[in-house]
């Protein structure tokens, strides 16, 4: 069973490395990109569960330690 | 439009911080839990732009400043 956890900073949260990618890109001509915020993508293998179990078990991981949540936020998929 | 870029490293490639973490879910009781990837995920704006534009500026962008092509495989999302 696959998954993939998407770790973001909340929206009230600054995200200045986000901010210097998007200048660069600025820079480098791409004067139509802004808003630019990096998140982590984090994929694991699950192994023989249910994909109720699955579920279960990302969001325990993520509230325990994937995620900070006093200033992150996250979602996952279940791949099957 | 938004736009999401998943920047992760190529299969070849090892990942300590993947593994870390694989390891403190197993020893916090996730013992199911295997081949933990840690990537990049950022999230833009692209304004008005059309759907082909976009996929097109996003290429380039990955190729030129968001990801390591040597050791990063990229893929990413127009979301409209």
């Amino acid at each position: 069973m696959k998954a993939k956890v998407y770790v973001t900073l909340k929206k009230s949260i600054a995200d200045p490395q986000g901010n210097a990618i998007g200048k660069a890109l600025n820079k480098i001509g791409y004067d139509n990109v802004e808003d630019v915020r990096i998140g982590k993508l984090i994929e694991t293998e699950l192994g023989e569960v249910t994909k109720e179990t699955a579920e279960k078990q990302l969001k325990e991981m993520c509230e325990k330690l994937l995620a900070n949540t006093v200033i992150e936020q996250y979602s996952f998929e279940v791949l099957g």
